[in-house]
């Protein structure tokens, strides 16, 4: 079959992490995912989670081999907002060397490469030259509740000297990017209560303090004037960045005029002494990620609202560690706020940053399977994401992670239109070849 | 009609002003009052705005009579949070002496008790001892934007020699209230644009400014730390409490604890140096009434939302003019909006404060009618609250108000479970018969 065909079938599948009323498409395409690699020779297998399956194939593990694992995810994002489709999301189109679905740039279309790439390779040889193990979850929209166990109870099945994850993103079409770090996470909600209920502002206004108000003063001293995070101790275990770091960015094809025209925002902003690449890829962030309170309807409506919320995230960065600093900024927080008030929070989910040297043995060999499939010089970037799974693999299994993506700066990946060039998906095929063999020449 | 059942009536139309949503039950409303007018034997006629229909009723005018204007209005508050209504808003129930809904004592019951009172002055005498003139707005919730001009361009017809609005509070049940001081009111949005659209806060953040973290940091900046207003010459005009005020306030049965009951704050709070009822009667305040930004479902979003909105409002006191703090203010916020975010500040609405002497020749009558009425010594106080259109009366008619409230602490007026005690209904219309017989006599 024509990859092309194989990849519109695969994104087909409805396959939604997010909302249980997908549950019905998110097996059928485990099952595909399962059958589709017996079919290609593997032994292959859906096992069954508290959530979604996770589809594991390999080939015969033989001793003297490197064994190679391939992590990749068959679970998508949801489509909304469906209006903003130019054709429907789970309907794939080809236009303009395109295809347009959910899920084809993340994470179908590049996993789909690495399963072609195999597959060509078994069709060549009737072998391959290390030990494979693919291991497709469903779950990773969601934070992947349920890989972590999983990895700990099949650990000596998963046992490898290394993983390779095409989850992240090239600098440009034709641009081969090692990606050798990403930023954690870490997310809380907070709460304040203050009157039992909202109060009449003129009635009760001047007595009584008020939660939206005092919200905002706590929020307003997360940063200093200098855009720092002002929490005691929050930078002090970050890993500076490197010359040669700084040297390979400034040689990448990104601009502040071509940053701004993608984010839309009046000027680029951020804790000072920094280049906008070093503070997202290189620099811990504490945004509000929503704020609620009182009215918010039309026109006005004069009350000292009973309550407000914030939801905040940390992205950290390489030696910072989320338990450690879940505590400083619960403390943080919790001092900050004064006793006319009470203050609730919530930790929601943390993933610890992670930061590999690009020239490893592993990483030499994924340098050179780069560069044999795409014929240019290899950009080497951080990310500001974060693929807490990554942290995962080395914990329980103590291996390292090849970040080898194919996503496009303009992919939409979970906005709507999102597409996959069908260029990139035949250099994963290529790329996928050329890793099985430098891996297996080590 | 038994009073109650008639209240119960008024109090089923969703007369909500805020939202356009409900323009159809306004309209109910305002053509029930003009019949109910009608059936009591007043001549009535609703009168279109281009915003709210007005209802005016009045009696035959003769020479040789005192007039009095009865203000009072139709609209009410959004019922907002629905979940915490023990019954729903706009069905009311009567549960140990009191009905429950959205209106019941801001404003309906309270214009219900004049209505019925003149009604039963005219059933007993067919005549009112004076020339009467009843106007029952609908957007007094809003900041009565479209009265003012309804005033000038009806001077005529509504010349009177004073007005009567019980639309103010009691401070205990049974205790006759005059109140003869009002907070004037200043209301904004304020809506901050970031981003172009909700940004991935790995992929961006730390290079662009969060328009929710930077309206935080405004909102902040509004009190300095001993909770005054940090505006410039915002204090300037504001006219300190006399005396005889605070003498007769110390014998009012307000206490920080029935306070804090009222409110079920933790503690008290607000500007350091007042005591909670100077600081709710006498001192401006600045309020966070609503809060909104990025996301605020279950869970977390990591994002960085491409804008933030608050709503924001200040009480005024005595002396302090709120078209000349208008400017203070934008300037205020404007001047703190950094270049990151570009800033829309949306004015909404504003009123003056008001001052009178209580014994002037109006005052003295009203006195003893709430003497007689209630058999007991009468509390003098300001309030917190603003009822703007008092000073318009003043401007435009030249005509001093008489507040005579009958709103208990725990009425819960703009908050859920909104109440009204039936015995306030019945001494409101005992107290409107008074009135006119006192009003009659000067």
């Amino acid at each position: 079959m024509n990859p092309v065909d194989d990849l519109i079938e695969f994104l087909r599948f409805q396959s939604v992490s997010a909302d249980r009323a997908y549950r019905a498409h998110v097996i059928e395409c485990a099952n595909w995912l399962e059958a589709r690699f017996q079919k290609m020779g593997l032994s292959a297998h859906r096992f069954s989670t508290p959530g979604n399956p996770v589809v594991v194939a390999c080939n015969e593990r033989k001793a003297g081999r490197k064994t190679l694992l391939i992590y990749g995810h068959y679970d998508v994002q949801p489509p909304d907002p469906l209006d903003l489709w130019q054709s429907p999301p789970f309907e794939p189109v080809v236009k303009e060397g395109k295809i347009f679905g959910r899920g084809s740039t993340d994470n179908k279309g590049q996993i789909l490469a690495h399963i072609l790439g195999i597959e060509s390779a078994l069709a060549e040889n009737h072998d391959l030259p290390l030990n494979l193990i693919v291991l497709v979850e469903g779950e990773e929209e969601i934070g992947s509740p349920n890989l972590e166990s999983f990895l700990r109870e099949n650990k000596h099945v998963l046992q490898a000297d290394v993983v390779a994850v095409s989850d992240t993103g090239m600098v440009a079409p034709g641009v081969p990017t090692f990606t050798y770090g990403l930023r954690g996470i870490l997310c809380f909600e907070i709460r304040l209560r203050g009157p039992a209920m909202d109060l009449h502002s003129g009635i009760f206004g001047g007595s009584v303090a008020n939660p939206a108000t005092e919200l905002s003063r706590i929020l307003a001293k997360l940063h200093d004037d200098d855009g720092r995070i002002a929490i005691k101790g929050f930078y002090d275990k970050v890993l500076p960045v490197e010359d040669w770091e700084r040297k390979l960015w400034s040689a990448l094809p990104y601009t502040e005029r071509n940053w701004l025209e993608t984010t839309g925002s009046p000027v680029l902003a951020g804790e000072k002494g920094f280049s906008f690449l070093e503070r997202v890829w290189a620099r811990p962030t504490a945004e509000v990620n929503g704020l609620a309170g009182g009215y918010q309807g039309e026109g006005s409506k004069t009350i000292i609202p009973g309550t407000a919320m914030a939801k905040i995230s940390f992205r950290l960065v390489p030696r910072q560690d989320p338990f450690e600093l879940k505590t400083s900024i619960t403390d943080f927080l919790k001092q900050r706020c004064p006793k006319s008030v009470e203050m609730e929070i919530i930790s929601q989910h943390e993933g610890k940053p992670y930061l590999v040297k690009p020239d490893s043995e592993f990483g030499n060999a994924a340098q050179e399977a780069l560069r044999r499939t795409f014929d240019k010089p290899i950009a080497f970037i951080r990310e500001g994401g974060s693929i807490p799974i990554t942290q995962s693999f080395k914990e329980i299994l103590g291996i390292d992670t090849l970040l080898l993506g194919l996503a496009l700066p303009d992919a939409k990946v979970h906005s709507p239109n999102e597409n996959f060039p069908i260029e990139n998906l035949h250099a994963g095929i290529r790329l996928n070849r050329e890793l099985l063999n430098q891996i297996s020449q080590l």
